[in-house]
């Protein structure tokens, strides 16, 4: 029997390259759902292509539009968050591949969660936001996480059949972003348009920039606490510029298990979906002639200050993984605005999560709060900087 | 309930490793039975140290000694080939060590596989020269072997859970031994002094001349061939001096697995004894500060032309593999004494693959006499080059 997908996020990076990998097996995936935000025009070419039972467009205004373009299909049409969480939850998907960007990915992948589906998952904001909540509500529905993350599914290959097996510690590997080798003084003076540029992966800007910043490998940091069930001192990072390992499992008895390939997001995507099996495919293979040297290095904590208030706020826990990562989004989103220099964004992290109200077992309703109320100071302080 | 080791070959260096780690887990591993070739000094401090129910001593010259250096405790003392194989096979033995070096180690290791017993499998020439018949023999009794080589080890490692996924292919890593980037000229010059050290591992002098020759990695990738059920087409070999990656899996999807660790033979012993299980242990840790840099490079066919032959004789099949094996051997200590020059030696080898009588599916009589055909014809290649 096919799996019956719901595409959560279907006109975004991991959208487009899950429906690149969904098309190579024909007779393994059924694209039942497609969600979208705002892009109208994609998602008609990605139903009239996949043929899903329905569409959901999370920006109500494109609703016409959408239902007018797909008129002459029998595609069942929807819009708005409500829409897009009962789809979800429809007896007629098997995954959900959760891949909508930012804290706005959170609820759809929680009502995922709690239909017991088995979630492919690539938002980061649901674990980093809600990891131990979320951690719940799996063991409660019978639902299954499989990450989509390139480093979080190594992980998770490197410890398929080990299970019981003591893990020492884990380390995510990071391409260190195009700043890697840039002084303190350089840094100051990044422009949006350097920090699009990922040496090895395709994404979006947000990302980038957290890439660049090293801010993304903070929040897997934290994703990797709850997917895992780890402590933060289980959890280190090193830089590995070529991107080849994308990540490692150091057991307790001094064996060591990676996860390699090409910087190539398809891959993971392929595994999550095909996972516990693997499909053959004609993606890219990693050859060491290409690769003849794979090197790691510490990453410079002084210069990449994000990953320290990661690891803080994953050491103080509650409702602080939240604050970092709104503070965070409203940091880069003023960063790409130009609002605000590269090297000012961890001061906003910082100062948000010395301000913000400190809660050690949120719920969801808090977490809600709590968001607003890191994006309102990080955005106070950020028009006090500009003054 | 503790796990009963008969360990073949104690005083080696693998036997000795082996002891090492029952010794880090007195709960777990009881020694019964304790076998050495000729090392009875060193086998009667073992014997002491760990009172197993019995003592093999092969050469019955011996004997004697060893029954006077162990009449006042109450171990059993027995002499020759005969009675290590009726110990390895006794019901109080529940798992094998069969680290006898050389083709000598075949007789006792068939006899642990066809008693059923699990067998942590560190001689070579087993699956060299026997491979089909052995693979048929663990299929009919029952037994299960587990490599103790780290290469094997480390597929066997990345495998695990993998169950039914399609492999594309595997990659042994090699140090590349001592001689790695010497001119042809200067290979020609090697004395066995210089053969005798490996960058990386501790070994006895006849696996350091195979690895400084390359033919190490020759015989493991025969011996791959059957641990892993391979064709010779899904088996390469990339020369990484660091031995780090201990080797690695490539899957049909696309994905890679690496086993990683610092060059420590305990490793793959501690896996080999504890698995399924991994148990926690203090050997030393793999760390990136200490391996920058992990490289890569094909290995030169020309100047090591063993890796080749060993190709040669897997394709071809049948009893090439044992061809290859003996001739190696002869040619190995010629090299030691002196007799040949380093880069003879495989010269001694695909004569003798020339010159061996070919047989597609060869019994294990046929392989004795295989054998001893190839040791003659290989010294007699050597007296004549002498001359």
């Amino acid at each position: 029997m096919p799996e019956r997908i719901a595409l959560l996020g279907s006109t975004g990076s991991i959208g487009t390259q899950s429906l690149d990998i969904i098309s190579r097996y024909p007779g393994k995936f059924i694209v039942e759902v497609l969600v979208a935000g705002n892009n109208v025009e994609l998602l008609t070419r990605q139903a009239l292509q996949f043929h899903p039972d329905s569409v959901v467009i999370v920006n109500e205004d494109h609703y016409l539009q959408l239902k007018n373009n797909l008129s002459h299909t029998d595609i069942k049409v929807y819009a708005g968050n409500d829409a897009m969480e009962q789809v979800v939850a429809s007896s007629s998907v098997d995954v959900v591949i959760a891949s909508i960007v930012g804290y706005s990915g959170l609820r759809p992948t929680i009502a995922a969660i709690k239909a017991g589906k088995k979630v492919a998952l690539a938002n980061k904001e649901t674990l980093v936001v809600a990891g131990e909540i979320i951690g719940k509500l799996v063991r409660e529905s019978g639902s299954r996480i499989i990450p989509v993350d390139s480093e979080h599914s190594a992980i998770f290959q490197c410890l398929v059949g080990e299970s019981g097996n003591p893990v020492e510690k884990i380390t995510l590997t990071a391409s260190g972003g195009p700043f890697l080798n840039w002084s303190q003084e350089m840094l100051g003076k990044v422009k949006p348009s350097d920090a699009r540029c990922n040496p090895n992966w395709d994404m979006g800007s947000k990302v980038t920039v957290d890439s660049a910043s090293m801010m993304n490998k903070g929040l897997e940091v934290i994703e990797a606490k709850w997917l895992f069930d780890l402590s933060p001192e289980q959890i280190s990072v090193v830089i590995h510029p070529q991107s080849v390992i994308h990540s490692l499992v150091h057991f307790a008895d001094g064996s060591v298990k990676a996860q390699m390939g090409v910087p190539d997001m398809r891959l993971p995507i392929l595994y999550a979906l095909s996972y516990p099996e693997r499909f053959s495919s004609d993606l890219p293979r990693l050859d060491f002639s290409d690769y003849p040297s794979l090197t790691f290095t510490l990453p410079d904590r002084k210069r990449f200050r994000n990953l320290g208030l990661a690891f803080d706020a994953l050491r103080k826990g509650g409702n602080m993984p939240c604050v970092l990562n709104a503070a965070n989004e409203i940091a880069v989103n003023a960063f790409l605005n130009e609002k605000v220099s590269f090297l000012q964004m961890p001061d906003i992290v910082e100062y948000t999560l010395d301000q913000s109200t400190y809660s050690q077992s949120p719920d969801l309703d808090f977490l809600n709060i709590s968001d607003a109320e890191a994006r309102k100071i990080s955005t106070d302080y950020i028009n006090k900087l500009q003054k």
